[in-house]
């Protein structure tokens, strides 16, 4: 049987999603905890590996075991992992799905949010779960007007990061948006597949804009394919994974 | 000179305010900001004693130092001592006051909020943070209807913790409700002041109403000056301060 978990987690204390030689992550504690309900270690198969700490209001995972008929209820399972899992991860739901459905290949397509905390003085709760950026006020108009250039079917080689392996660098950005609420920015993007680093760098980039120091047009950027004249990666702690399509 | 700081923090990984011999405080942490600004240990007294692991939105200390006249503006000071602050501690306004202000009996009133995570399952992100109460749909509008009771000015004896020193039990609220917002319960109460534990056993004493294992009403518990009539003493991780009137 396959089980799809939908799930979330605040990755602070892990090394992504990924499964490391050196250090814990979300994918091990869940394998450990799904251990510990089926009583049998399963291969559990998830949406993205998101970096190390990186956020997920949503994640999909799925678990392959060798039942040949459910033995847990659906509605019963959530309750029964959570048990076994650390505060910081919870599964929400569960659901047997076919045989041919895939946790990353079927994926139509993924939404990540990118938190900024632009306060006079830094917000303790959002420690670890926002990037910091005192001292100014961004101006989130001329970041939704850059952010804007992103939408569309484009060879992102620029917001990629340097070195990383390669499988094509064109993506579809159907949607991106900067909005303001209070002392938080929020960036807003949907694409049908992220490269290394790509929302980061996006990111780094229309806060590079706001301020000043990246003085090149995203659209001439992106057309230049070079990792360098785009901005600064941004640090994980603001980054969210918040939807995922099938 | 005084200075009075308002400050903000996370009380997960502390055991509450006041400088304990085992184990770190808030005080503490800001003492050794403050030092490490000042270039000598100066006294912090602090608007409340908020308990172990319970947060602030709002907290206000007062610093002693023995400057005649100011040698830091007060609009440098909130990024001078948030340098010297851990990430779930910060400070966002400082203020010069005479020397008759007092952080805690110049208070006139305070706001504690309590949040329950009331969700099917539980929200990671709410880890520390929140009450989880979860298989059961609390109803809110009998635990707003039980709340309206504690208003006005009554002995809580009932709703302190049992064998706390007494200096007196005689306090005012001034206002007390219970609202949802989505899988959120927020109980939010204003007060005079508090007795030992009073918003955590109120707030116990409030689900226990809605549960049904509570079945007397407030005004009785309140004319009993019993402890052992009041619901259980709720955790520490939902209850925040939020508001100090001077």
């Amino acid at each position: 049987m396959k089980i799809l978990l939908r799930l979330s987690y605040v990755g602070t204390a892990y090394c992504g999603w990924q499964v490391q030689k050196n250090g814990m992550t979300v994918q091990e504690r869940l394998q450990d905890a799904v251990e510990q309900v089926f009583g049998k270690r399963y291969a559990v198969t998830g949406c993205s590996r998101t970096d190390s700490g990186v956020h997920a209001k949503v994640f999909y995972c799925t678990v392959e075991t060798d039942e040949s008929v459910p033995n847990i209820p659906e509605d019963k399972l959530p309750i029964a992992i959570n048990n076994k899992l650390p505060c910081d991860i919870a599964v929400s739901k569960a659901e047997y799905v076919s045989d041919d459905f895939h946790a990353r290949y079927s994926v139509k397509s993924k939404r990540y949010e990118y938190l900024i905390d632009n306060g006079s003085s830094r917000d303790p709760f959002l420690g670890g779960r926002a990037w910091y950026i005192g001292g100014t006020s961004l101006d989130e108009k001329i970041m939704d007007a850059a952010a804007k250039n992103l939408i569309g079917k484009h060879d992102f080689t620029s917001f990629r990061a340097a070195g990383s392996d390669t499988q094509g660098s064109i993506r579809t950005v159907f949607d991106a948006y900067v909005r303001r609420e209070g002392d938080k920015i929020i960036f807003s993007v949907c694409a049908d597949g992220f490269l290394y680093n790509m929302v980061r760098i996006m990111l780094g980039t229309l806060v590079g804009i706001a301020k000043g120091s990246v003085r090149e047009d995203i659209s001439s950027i992106l057309k230049a394919k070079d990792r360098t004249r785009a901005g600064m990666t941004a640090p994980p702690d603001g980054l969210y994974l918040v939807e995922v399509n099938y």
